[in-house]
Order: C-alpha cells, then structure tokens, then sequence
C-alpha cells in the first residue's frame, strides 16, 4: 500500500476528477486544478454536450467508489442502434442479447459535475479552479499555473502529479520535448465532426425512439444521434473536411439543408435549428495519441486522454480512461512505491489503450457503411448464436469490449481477429442464419479457445 | 517552370547541399545556412564518421546534377555481406546477381565535404556556416539563426524556404505546434547503436576482405563493418539499452572485452582500441519519423530526413532523400508556382517515405537474424533464379530497393509481400535448391504481376 500523502492532479475533467475520488477515499490530500470555472454552479445547457455511453468498464470503476448509482440516475438506457436508411425505414440492431447487455447514454457536463460534486465533498480534496496549467518542470516537478480571473501566474511544487488534462496534456508536451527516446504520435482523421441538434417535442416527449443510439450511415460520412433526460437528442455529424461531399462543400444554410434534405430527410423534419447550429459550433477534430513512457519517474504519471486519445467510434473514451483509475486504485494498494506503480499501471494499460485505440479507428468502418449492410447484420446474429451454443468460446467483439469488463481489450482485439475468421467462413455464400451449416460451425469452434 | 527566385534552404548536410545544387544549375538564388562550421576546409576524421551505402537512387539523383562520377570516386565497391559466425567462420552473400548489381561504401564526411565544394562553386549560392536555426515563424517565413561564433541571433526572411535541417528540423517542429491537425509520429527502437573501427593494418592494408559489408549476426544483435578509403572498416554495434545483454550491462572495459570475445572474437583480435572506442563515443539512439503535411501553403518545404527519417538498416535514408531532390528538379521544371510544386512533390514521395521506413525496421530482422540462417540464403538464391528465369515479372525485393530506381518504394514494399508468399511456397520442404519444383514454380509465376 502506498502511504497516503499530497498528491496534485492537473485536470478536472472526467478522469481528473473520478482519480481525485479513488485517491480520496484511501486518504491521500488530493489538490486537483482546473482550467474551467467551477461547473458545480452552473447549469449544463442542455443539448449543447457531447453526449458519452457508459459501459460495463466505465460502470466498474464507478462502482468501486460507490457512485454506480448515481450516474444511473443520469443516464438513458440505449439498447441497440436504430439504423435510418435513405427511404427513412429503421433497422433496429440490438447491441447484446441479454437482458443487461445495454449501454448508456449520459451528459458529459451532467457526468462531470456530479463526479466534481463527490469529490468536492471529501474534505482531503482541494478543487482549485480556473487554473489553467501552463508550464511543467519534469526536474523539478514544479506547475504553473495561470489564474484565468485574476491573469496572474503561480507556480506549484508537486511530489507527485497525475497529469488528467486531456488529449492537449501540458505535462506530455513536456515530456516531448524533454524525455529522452519519447515515443509519440499524433493522428488526425480526414474527417471531424459537429454537434447539431433534435429538441424534445412540446411537453418534453421525445421524437425519436428513446432507447436506441440512432444512426444515419452513409458509406463516407454518418449522422448519429443519442437521448437526453430532457427529450432531445443530441446529434453528430461526420464529415470529410474536404472533398466533394464535406465540410468545405457546405458554405451556406441552403447547402446545409440541401444535403440534409437528400441524405437525412427523416432527421431533418426534426432540426427546426440545423443551419444556426451548423455554422455557430465548431467543427471538431479526430485525433488518436499514442506515446511511450507514460511516466516521469516517481513524480509524474499521465492518466486518460492525456496518455491515450482515441477517436469516439466505439464509445470507449471515458469508458478506457475510467478503468485507467481502477487499475490505480488496485495498484495504490498493491504496490509500495510511486516508481513502481507507474511502471506497473503503464505496463498494464498501455496495450490496452493502443488495443481500443486501434479498433475504435475501425468501428468508424463498421458504423458509417457495415452497420447499414446485410452481410453485417447476418454475422452480427451468428455471433449472438454463437455465444449462445458456445457460451465459453465465443463472445462477439462489440460485446468483449462493451459488456465484459473482466476481457481486457487487447484480448478482446485479438479473439475478435480470431472470430472474424469464424464468422466470414460461415457467412460465406449465404443470406440468411437458418442456411448455417452448424457441423462446420462445431469444427471451428473446435479450435477456439476457451476464455 | 518555376521562375528562378531567391530560396533559402536551411541545412547543409547531404541533402541541403545536394538541394541547393538542384536549384543553383537552374537559375535559383541559394542561401544556405548550416549549424556546423565550414567542412570544406576541415579533414574529415578517418574513421570516425558514419559509413553509408549509395546505391542507384541515389546514383540516379546525383547523375542528374552531374556529379556520379566525383562520388563514385570516394567510394569503395561492396558486392555483398560477408557473413561472420560464431566460430569465426564467413559466408559471402551477394547482394545482387548482374556485374553492376553492386552497393558503394562512402564515408559521411567526405560526401558532405564533396556536395558543399560543389555547391559552393556556383556564384548563385551562398554559404553561410556557424548558423544554428533556432526559431522558424510560419506565419511570416521569418527564420531566426544564431550564429555560433559569434553567439548572436539574427532574422532571416524568406520567401521560400526549404528545410533540410534533418530528423530534429526546427522547421518541423514549428509545424508540430502550429500547423492545425498536424499528423506526427516518432519512434524509437530499443536498441542504439555504437560506432567502432577496424584499424587498416601496417602499410594502410585491410584486415577483411574490402569489397563486402561485413556482418556479425546475433539475433537480438549485430555488429557490422563497411570499408573505408584509408583501409580501415567503420564498425557498428547495433545492441538493446537494457536487459541481460545491452549496452546497461557493459560497465567496464572487462565487459566489453569479454563480450566481444565470446560474440565477435574474430573481429575482436582487429579492435586494439575498442574499450577506448566503446566509452569515448556516444550511443546513438534510432528513429523513425512521419509526418503530414510536408509543407506549409507555398512557404515552407521539409526535405529529407526532416520530412522522414528512418532507421539505417536498408542503407537507404541518404539514398531516399536524394530521391527527394531528383523529384524537386522534375517538379522545378514541370509546375509554374510553389504551392503545387509542394503538394506534387509531398503527393509523390510520402508513400515511397513511409514504405521504406517500413522496409528499414524489417530489415534489421534480416540482418541480425535471417541473414544467418540456412532458408534466408536458400530463399535468396531461388529469388535469383526466378529473376533469371522470369525477367519481366520477379526481382528481388533487395534489387529492388537497392537497384532499380525506375521502382517506387512503395511499389517494392507491396511486390515483396506478393514474392515472399512464392519464396515461402518454393522453399517449403526442401535445404536445397536443386530439390525446386520448378513446375510449381511455373504455376505460381503465371499469377506475378509483370513490371
């Protein structure tokens, strides 16, 4: 166990603040800085957040502090994707085939200020905020910080920081510049993405089915949408930046309606405000980070985005960053030292991380072209049938990484290689899962292993 | 054609000086500024310089500015490996099977000192030396240098700038923290590398056969020898940092010793001064960089191992940045404004960038492992028959690469995965190539793609 003493934590976003909760409960002094003003006050403007899916990994590491609870309370059960063709016909894809196999939909500043709210209540933790960190002396391990009310900046003097500040992270810049061999790599998709809106209809009903993801895919580009506790849905188009069919194509509000009209007419009738939405927010970026260390020595660690930015196609952001803070919790207990807890905490998630990282580039694929296709489909419910005949040989991919918290997601990547193979040899040449030849099946699953 | 103008190109080593020979022949007012004093007048240190191999690509890019014939000059023929076991026993494995299929071992220093002659020979370049780029501003093309005599720092405006300054480019990474959604990656193995010498003996003779690159293979391991004009071998020692054998668990001048006696005695017996060599000289660190864009609107160009370095173990950074420059003269003459030139020549050469820094890390497994074993050599010498046998549709991937500049990198990178299932088909079952069922042969060479 390591003996509770001050720890700083530079970031007060989600895993900021949900490692400041871990840390508190086992009696260390925790000073979490912030560059945001404090959200506890304000009200989250609804339909203006990015909304996330909590899952069984994210769930975990809430439990573990007592908190699964409460952000049940906040969130809408999502059962499936509600798949919107051209014509306007639904296709509903169940995510899982048990009863709890659900994922669910929750405000990231409703998520944020609850998690905020329990950590403030420790009285060992100190949330500073407005506090935009500017600079960080790995020798030194000193913090600065600039005060975004008064503009002044002060430094801080660390023994231990964890760095929870976002895929932008100050102290990883740091640690660019300064560490040597640092291993890094920026990526930025071809594509980014704006968040647009469906408002509740009078009465706060809402207007599409409400416990469904719903997408529009659309081969190179889709629009997704995801419920709010106040009717709306909150909606995300992705989109090549360039290119015929992208962002630069679409200069003004009758191109914007335009291309919704042909390709998103069902949701358009229901976006009373897409072209003031489209052009006052931002188009925003997606970016996978992958570096190497993760650690300075015994002062600093990088946790979350900070250490593994991955673009948002498997909902699996938060969800990894969370089970970052679990391993940390484990390891605060196991382990003596802050040197060997960082090493063992990074040689433990890092393959993790690139492994989420990697198949949420690839989940991109599945959920803009893939998902809309039969053949998808069909090897989507010879997976569940499967995991039904072979229950200890065969989970589908999507569920590994959403349901089964206790299937690290490098096992999952690689068993979902594995069963790809499976499933294109018994999808091959026919259309409908009554054709399956089942003895095949059974030599298959012969050499699969058991989990 | 691009109208001559002033072009600053920052950086004078190999691919600067060669750069700014591309622009000087026509027409192009050239300043270039380069970090080390002027080498022209210095004699380059026998033996303490990096050896490297040209080969056609690089040939071709220097035939074009006429100056093949002064670096074959420097430069000592090598006609294959020479590999070197454990009990001192040597196999010689020619690179290519055609009299001219042959690498050129050429000192570092002396190549440098020849291009930066040449290039200082036209009126319209203009060297500047003891000139450390230190800042560069994107938005106004403003170049800050101090000069290292001196230690005054002075602003440079350009127009056109070009940015040669190699793996750690100022250029570049000012583009890493401004230029929005910049894609970047570094990797570096881990293992470094350390440069050694084989003495020539009394009277300047060589102690090893010169026409050949002499190789120590060890699996985890290697230590190589190249040539020089004075008789003595420029050696490597490629080693992991850490672990049971590394350059960590070489402490003393007794350990060093003792692993050379017991992993390359028979080079050991030629190194009087290789404890001396060992702890005096640095370990060198290897890495791999990528990067998009290359350039910045029609200001800014990175070059070279600025825009893509790579580990050494095809020989062929030098050879690929030159390559650069031959596409710059074709791009000079072919398009009418900088902005197209630039994204022409980034559209052309970052796929044969990122194929050969692929190709460089798999060959270091060739060469510290395969290149030792009996099927390596088997296989080798069924590529070369199938290139006899069918001209028009196989040659080996190291042919490829090394002498067939008329081949794009990339296109060698995916061919060789294509002939490496032949080869493996071919070599299955059989030591000897005798044994070859060349009617198999036959079948699978209907399905090869001709050049």
């Amino acid at each position: 166990m390591i003996k509770p003493e001050h720890v700083h934590v530079i970031g007060g976003g989600l895993v900021g603040a949900l490692t400041s909760i871990f840390l508190a409960k086992r009696g260390f002094e925790v000073s979490l800085f912030e560059r945001r003003g404090d959200m506890r006050k304000l009200a989250v403007e609804a339909g203006r957040s990015i909304n996330l899916a909590v899952t069984a990994r994210g769930l975990k590491a809430l439990d573990e502090v007592g908190l699964k609870r409460d952000v049940l309370d906040l969130a809408i059960t999502m059962k499936g994707r509600m798949v919107h063709d051209m014509a306007g016909n639904t296709t509903f894809v169940s995510y899982g085939q048990k009863e709890n196999e659900v994922i669910y939909s929750v405000s990231r500043g409703e998520l944020n200020k609850l998690l905020l709210t329990k950590a403030g209540e420790y009285s060992n933790v100190h949330l500073r905020f407005d506090q935009r960190c500017v600079e960080h002396d790995l020798e030194s391990n000193q913090i600065s910080f600039t005060d975004e009310v008064s503009k002044q900046t002060h430094n801080v003097q660390a023994k231990v920081a964890l760095a929870t500040d976002g895929a932008w992270s100050v102290a990883r810049q740091a640690m660019l510049a300064n560490v040597k061999n640092f291993n890094y790599a920026q990526n930025f998709e071809s594509y980014g993405y704006k968040e647009l809106v469906i408002p509740a209809a009078a009465g706060g009903a809402f207007q599409l089915e409400k416990e469904a993801l719903h997408i529009w895919p659309r081969q190179s580009f889709m629009l997704i949408a995801l419920p709010n506790l106040d009717g709306s849905f909150t909606c995300t188009l992705f989109l090549a930046y360039e290119g015929a069919v992208s962002f630069a194509a679409l200069k003004t509000a009758t191109d914007v309606n335009a291309f919704f009209a042909r390709e998103f007419a069902g949701a358009l009738a229901l976006m009373p405000t897409l072209a003031e939405d489209f052009f006052r927010n931002p188009t925003g970026a997606l970016t996978t980070i992958r570096c190497a260390p993760w650690h300075v020595d015994d002062k600093l660690l990088l946790l979350g985005d900070a250490a593994h930015a991955i673009v948002p196609f498997f909902g699996q952001g938060m969800n990894c960053g969370f089970e970052d803070c679990s391993t940390l919790g484990v390891l605060l207990d196991a382990e003596s030292d802050w040197r060997s807890l960082f090493q063992k905490l990074e040689a433990e998630r890092k393959p993790n991380a690139d492994a989420i990282g990697t198949l949420a580039l690839e989940n991109f694929v599945e959920m803009r072209d893939t998902v809309a296709d039969a053949k998808f489909q069909l090897k989507k419910r010879i997976g569940f049938e499967l995991e039904k005949r072979y229950p200890d040989r065969f989970i589908p991919r999507y569920s590994m990484v959403v349901f089964h918290a206790e299937i690290p997601y490098a096992d999952a990547y690689q068993r979902g290689i594995e069963q790809e193979v499976i499933l294109d040899a018994l999808a091959a040449g026919i259309a409908d899962i009554s054709k399956i030849d089942w003895s095949h099946a059974e030599r298959l699953m012969q050499h699969a292993r058991p989990f």
